[in-house]
């Protein structure tokens, strides 16, 4: 009964996510892959059965009405990605060129002017040729880092995906990478990382690989964000964009309340992720509900309440591996600027205008040195 | 006063990990990395300075002192991965050989008999090829799932690391890597992820690989693990190796108590990382322990209960998006038990003899068909 009375509150995870850059779809595959012929005004979740099998489409999946439960279950990837990140040391030599010497170019991807790469820049660049060969970079969700590295044409030996048509075709144009890897080296890096060297290099390039990957999404769901908000006004946006008046445009896409709430959600998600969530001795699990269920209730609480109050505390104290203001000023400073900044640029692109300046995608509207 | 109270119960993440396949070092470097002298039988962890940089040293991180802190510091790592693979669907056609017709080979890897590799395998092995680029699998830590894909000559041109002597010179030949494969794709993967199809390959594929690694990392710390053990009782084990004796091995090794810690952890941290902390409207973090205050820690509290109830339950109800129950089946039916045959074939070649057919890397001494 206890459980019924709070249960009700919780919101599970979203069933669904956007993190869909696919696989290669074989038109002539027994999978449900191709069996559907949902086009992109079909925006319904249900999944249809084939063969006996359930199954999804992306143009049902990468629909407006999924963009807030989706933008909801990458905090997740996000926190659990930083806090794999900082585990490790800074390991500030492998963001350095020549820091190990001539690495060379990794397989498959272009020399571009034989500009030597850290051991970061090899390993991002060899995943990204990986990636591009199964077409991550088609799909309007992903974005490289490195585009002048790869050589788009390996993917012309594989089939179309079908994506839903609903983004304006300019939005390819907009990719905010360069600022935000340059941030994250230099702000977001130092923030989550002890100073100094542990070795463990590769381990901290595969997390940081990750992470960067899920931020890149994040922000550049602000595409799908501003989309949503243009055809709710398209007027407005229209005459906005029409006047040069790109703080008015950004004045008209801010909401307040729900910054203040992605922040309060991403703080407590941090304080809870971020630190074990047991305590003391655990009774065998057979013995459920009997006298020993009180003592775990009440530990698990007993965490919970601490993680809680650690979350509302602006002091520093015992914390978890990754200080949950931290995790808050990531979102704070650099994922939500950042992805208003893409709203900006695809609202101009949108309504047929070059976005101004401040919007180009090698600096933020915002100059973040530090978090 | 009442955080005092509690927060003498919390256990920290560790602060160290063995999670050190590591870059290339430089002899020649100015990072701290090539500074210390430590040897195998320095076991400290203190953090030396250096130019000012703080450093942990590889043979200090890899020492058998830190394995309990190491193998609950995995359990994040195991516990997040497979969070995230979750989210998607089973999304079979990816591991079927010709899903989506000849995918050729990645760039960089041996051809192998020109066998066909599905979506999955071709992935994984472009992984791999890219990691052992900067030498992974030179870590007695790390074990590549498709090693006779590798070119290993790649790796000449970099400088040798630094690993600790802690193990038997045979340890390299223990790779459980094949039966993991086949456990988690035939075991694992249809228990953690809802049946049908999402069209989400390529994200599916990469949740995969970095479980896999990370699960590959664990059991295969049985070598570490059964190190420690021989050393605290080697003339027990160097008889019962050479009576042949593997399932009194197997009974020296084991310590139940510890295995049903592992599971309530297990489940629980699974319970608490696998649901949203959050509940309802939280207030501002700026009212920080105002009258809003008590509303926020009653909210977080109370989703731990059910955490912690639905931990302790065997009932099927409103639970996380990867059942808490099935994380501990995965702990209790294949990451445990291979775990312990790694530590017998390990052991066996330990005392100088081969391991018994029942403990050969392609079989585990458990037939799990579920969980």
């Amino acid at each position: 009964m206890r459980i019924a009375l709070v249960a009700g509150l919780l919101l599970p995870f979203s069933c669904h996510s956007f993190a869909l850059w696919n696989g290669p779809l074989s038109p002539s595959s027994t999978s449900c892959a191709s069996s559907s012929s949902a086009t992109d005004t079909d925006t319904s979740l249900d999944a249809t059965t084939v063969n006996g099998e359930e199954c999804v489409k992306t143009v049902d999946v990468l629909s407006l009405e999924s963009i807030r439960s989706t933008l909801i279950r990458q905090e997740e990837t996000i926190i659990f990605a930083l806090i794999e990140r900082a585990q490790f040391r800074r390991n500030a030599i492998a963001y350095k060129r020549g820091g190990f010497g001539d690495l060379g170019t990794p397989l498959g991807s272009k020399e571009n002017d034989n500009k030597e790469l850290c051991l970061f820049e090899y390993m991002m660049v060899g995943t990204e040729v990986l990636h591009s060969s199964v077409r991550r970079y088609t799909s309007p969700e992903e974005h490289p880092f490195f585009p002048d590295r790869l050589h788009l044409k390996q993917m012309d030996a594989m089939p179309q995906l079908d994506y839903p048509n609903l983004l304006d075709e300019t939005a390819a144009n907009v990719n905010f990478n360069p600022i935000l890897l340059e941030k994250y080296i230099h702000v977001i890096l130092p923030a989550i990382t002890k100073d100094g060297d542990d070795e463990q290099h590769g381990s901290s390039i595969l997390a940081d690989i990750a992470l960067l990957q899920a931020l890149s999404k994040r922000v550049h769901y602000g595409k799908f964000v501003a989309e949503s908000k243009y055809r709710s006004d398209p007027q407005e946006y229209q005459q906005l964009v029409e006047a040069g008046d790109a703080d008015g445009v950004m004045r008209l896409l801010t909401n307040e309340k729900v910054e203040q709430k992605v922040l309060r959600r991403a703080r407590l998600k941090a304080a809870t992720y971020g630190r074990e969530p047991l305590l003391a001795e655990l009774p065998p699990m057979s013995e459920k509900m009997g006298s020993h269920t009180t003592s775990v209730v009440a530990a698990a609480a007993a965490s919970a309440v601490v993680a809680a109050v650690e979350a509302l505390e602006d002091e520093p104290g015992q914390k978890g591996k990754v200080d949950p203001a931290v995790i808050e000023a990531v979102y704070k400073k650099i994922i939500i600027p950042m992805t208003k900044d893409v709203e900006v640029a695809y609202l101009f692109r949108r309504c047929g205008r070059e976005p101004p300046a401040d919007y180009a995608p090698d600096r933020m509207s915002r100059d973040v040195t530090e978090l």
